[in-house]
């Protein structure tokens, strides 16, 4: 009934999606097999791509060929450039989503990539013959044939949902759990734990007052996270900030012995960064307020996403404390929040491939891995069918480094340190978050992408005219002269010293206050010299000018990091017969194998003097 | 948490959904309560609306104010006037749809209506006191007030679903089956039984050769269903026919012994008009090859739905006898076909009003009621709504008669004959019906919609202007002569007789092959009386025209039935004291209690001699 596949991708939301797409389009032939054909790619949580951290990690998605970026501006309502007021490392594109529009872009292109066939069903099992996946078998009882299996289950491996005393069985509200795969790997000697997460009521935007609120808009310029030119929307919704108070916390608080969370229904550990709102209340008992960011579903519903809000308190608390919050006080819910426990197998288990090390050719992306946030599975699941594509053709896995993307900064996190705890991005894991933009993800990655097959020649060929772009706007500043008589007015303006003699461009430029934009509008000087270079590139050349000092300290201390990166700890390298290491390195090079002694580094629980000593033993 | 509310509908597919709209718009408050708001108003078996006898009901609904008419236009992807061959009697509309816009627009429409309130959760009872229905209590334990409940199930009620010898709840695929309101009802004193119905596989359409079948393309004219001006699309998609053969039928007959409807697994019974495709092979042996209709799920999808191949049979057999079929020869399958089994309580329990005999303030409309079908639920739903909302307000039930519209032929139908297997509509169950037709629902049905206050004005000044313009073009027609050097040779054109003498244009429109806007086109003094008249005012005037022996005909007959439909029994009209009743007719009359003569004529098992009886007890 099924041709063998070369990859088959086991459910169909961020990370099954991006890796789906990744693999066929570097030629394997591939199957999506999900639960429901009529539910793929939902945002199960909240209705927004990106953010800090997160939008750089979408950028990067899109740099390399994947389609989140893509999907996410042809569904926005609303843009906006996080953190613009800090340093180009900070900024953070976000777009708030239409929930529907962007389930139905996600398949649409899905449907429109050669090679990815669609199968509507549960996977039950995986197909093991020693100790390497060879497929799948289906709760219909199908056993479907392939060279690699990508496993994305989010949060329906047994998943149980919880909204006060009450639990029942689903992988979200009103759709099953899945089953049997986490009995399996555990027999076969996988670690799995559980974890939780939660999501916020949905309301009736018409039941509030936004006159109590404030209004946030959606930038004047809409940049986007693709690199290619995606149609962006010509208006935008906005969303709108609330706060809760002593009142709402009072409220709360009275469903505390009804909540899971306190009585101990929940036994997973729910995400720290993203933590519930009696989570808040409790852990930051001095704040008497919390801010609520009310969100739109998308253009012409009227149903409307509290985050902030996220509960797993019985229902009649959390519509009694939301009708204390200024502007709900009409408040009619739609959908009350609810908490959710799933498997996920701590990735120590797993290379830098996200391939599994007890089974070859099997790959986990996503919320399995203990991750958290639509990005961060959108993100794995790109690698994993990148890899999972080089495995099936017996090429050498692509693995990003620390240095070459969050994306390299998570996975290396994950593989390394493990997680206990939903884990989620933020620029402060990255130690190189000045190279790791969003402004340069596709000068940082789409060669790489390219010569992988994955990204296209249009992608390419932009990042060419980009690089050349910049160079050669980097080059005329460097060259042309600013006169006094011209320039004077203008920095006087900007409140800054004006000019003793002529000047390069470059040495006015590199002033605070000063701006290429800015420049170009005063001075025609400049405008003519920079005529018909794209938004894009002036905005990319001025960054490299104005941080170049940070820049380049970054790239040293990269290039010497990547000397403990570059050592390479042989596959089947004998710990145990180094003598001098703690037990605890013992364990920890035993358990998670380090590609390299930076990695090794990098492990929790493992000191400097381990690494030294490991580093001697390997002959230096 | 909830305010007390006029009208719950419990359940948001087709008939909850018109439930919801028709009592929201006549001025209930109403809930809407559905497991999952995520898919309101799903096409859950194949992506069409109407057809014959059902697009009839589509263009009633429609005159009455419901939506699914509008919905169904703006989601169209093709638009066929089925049977236009025949007399307009017979004429039926038929759309394709978006599946996924078709569900899009439903959800807009009903959160752009007044008086609409949502909420997500499952209904497990209905709050009774003295034998009158005050609210539901949901899964999360909730008690809602209410005034008047309409449960509308669908399949969802204890819902299995059987794939060959796989057997596993839910209420669609992947979906939860909801539970509790069942054995209520049944401890109450409701009777309660099994129906069963299928789908078909849905298949790749990159998969097919379209070459090897025929294609259905869209009418070059698109009427529509809604009697406003809805936007129509400027492009079509086109569907397309195969057959199966004897080949695909000896396969599938290889199942038979793994089939769930033959080894005793499936209880209910099925639709027997839309039977499964081994139902047809068992059934029709004689016949060596069944029509498939290759239908396209949406715009921009390569989903198929493969209609006429209804089956429970294990997928791989399913899979394989696809493979046989002519363009299928490479099919890849998305969705396995499935069977569903569910509860439903014979309608016969029922009022005309939708309301239950037991419960008042109780409404059933849909597949709960043992009806099968998108529109025949979509009609109750409309029906039940209303009559909830004339039960809240204390205002007589609306009733629609036989003679007044297919609703009218169905809902009686229904409670008066009952149904032990799904009841679909057919033009051959309506007496009446070259007066219930598609082109004149607007004439029949809108007047009293908008005396309720549910159609809106601008639909009653539409009819208001059909109507005088109709009997405006009649009275043009009678008075205007035609001359034979004007009309001969388009007569002899049209291989009709040349004019003896002037003769009036009503006299020449009667004969065969003439039609109105032929005259128009060819004779200069029919354009010009005509000129500014609407297409569909003409093509009423020509209808009423043409068809008028056979209209008025009917009509004598609807006003001498009407002598036995105005004859009411009292309500608590005693059947014992009857002594000459037979047996049968005492047990059904107690049971059906049927309002007039004319329904106590209708019910099986009652012979005329039954009803003179009566007639004579009561006094005539």
């Amino acid at each position: 009934m099924f041709p063998d596949y070369d990859v088959i991708v086991v459910g169909a939301g961020h990370a099954g999606c991006e890796a789906a797409a990744a693999a066929a389009n570097l030629g394997s032939r591939v199957l999506l097999v999900t639960m429901n054909m009529q539910v793929i790619a939902q945002m199960s949580c909240n209705p927004a791509m990106g953010g800090i951290a997160k939008g750089q990690i979408v950028r990067e998605i899109d740099a390399m060929g994947g389609y989140s970026g893509i999907v996410s501006d042809k569904s926005m309502i609303q843009f906006r450039m996080l953190n613009k007021s800090k340093g180009p490392a900070m900024w953070s594109p976000r777009t708030q989503n239409d929930r529907m529009l962007f389930a139905a872009t996600w398949r649409e292109m899905l449907e429109n990539t050669k090679n990815v066939d669609f199968y509507q069903d549960m996977v039950r099992s995986i197909i093991i013959k020693d100790n390497k996946a060879t497929g799948v078998i289906t709760g219909l009882g199908h056993e479907i044939k392939a060279k690699a299996v990508v496993v994305t289950s989010g949060t329906f491996l047994n998943g149980v949902i919880h909204i006060g005393e009450k639990r029942f069985g689903g992988g979200r509200v009103a759709e099953k759990a899945a089953t049997g795969i986490t009995e399996q790997l555990v027999e076969l000697g996988f670690e799995s734990d559980r974890l939780k997460t939660g999501t916020p009521p949905r309301v009736d935007g018409r039941s509030l007052d936004y006159s109590k609120m404030e209004e946030q808009k959606g930038d004047d310029e809409i940049v986007g996270f693709s690199y290619k030119d995606v149609q962006k929307p010509t208006e935008q919704r906005s969303c709108w900030i609330t706060y809760t108070n002593q009142q709402v916390h009072d409220i709360l608080k009275t469903g505390f012995d009804r909540s899971p969370m306190y009585t101990g229904r929940i036994e997973g550990v729910g995400p720290r960064y993203c933590p519930s709102i009696e989570d808040k209340i409790n852990r930051f008992a001095e704040r008497d307020r919390h801010q609520l960011f009310i969100e739109p579903e998308g253009w012409n519903t009227v149903e409307i996403y509290v985050n902030g809000f996220s509960t797993s308190l019985p229902e009649d608390v959390q519509y009694k404390a939301l009708q204390t919050v200024p502007g709900f006080e009409n408040v009619r819910m739609f959908r009350p929040g609810y908490a959710i426990e799933y498997d996920y197998f701590p990735p120590t288990q797993l290379s830098h491939a996200l391939e599994t090390k007890l089974i070859s050719n099997l790959f986990f992306a996503g919320q399995i891995n203990g991750t958290t946030g639509y990005e961060e599975a959108a993100c794995q699941g790109l690698m994993a069918g990148i890899n999972a594509h080089q495995k099936v053709r017996e090429l050498e896995p692509v693995i990003l480094k620390r240095s070459d993307a969050y994306i390299g900064v998570l996975i290396d996190d994950l593989i390394s340190k493990g997680t206990e705890e939903p884990y989620r991005m933020f620029t402060s894991r990255a130690e190189f978050r000045t190279l790791l933009r969003q402004d340069n993800a596709d000068l940082r990655l789409t060669e790489l992408s390219y010569r992988l097959g994955l990204a296209d020649q249009d992608r390419m060929d932009r990042v060419i005219e980009k690089r050349n772009g910049t160079e050669k706007i980097k080059s005329i500043l460097k060259e042309l002269s600013l006169d006094p008589s011209e320039a004077d007015k203008f920095l006087q303006e900007k409140n800054s010293a004006p000019l003793p003699h002529k000047q390069k461009t470059i040495q006015v430029l590199l002033r605070p206050n000063i701006s290429l934009p800015d420049m170009m509008d005063q001075l025609p000087t400049i405008k003519n010299a920079l005529t018909g270079f794209t938004r894009d590139t002036i905005e990319q050349a001025e960054i490299q000018i104005k941080y170049d000092v940070y820049i380049e300290k970054e790239k040293e201390i990269v290039k010497r990091m990547s000397q403990l990166e570059d050592l390479m700890i042989p596959e089947n390298f004998d710990y145990g017969r180094v003598a001098a290491l703690s037990n605890e390195a013992l364990t920890k090079f035993k358990k998670i194998r380090p590609r390299t002694l930076g990695q090794a580094s990098r492990i929790s629980g493992v000191n400097p003097s381990d690494v030294q000593i490991l580093m001697v033993f390997m002959g230096r």
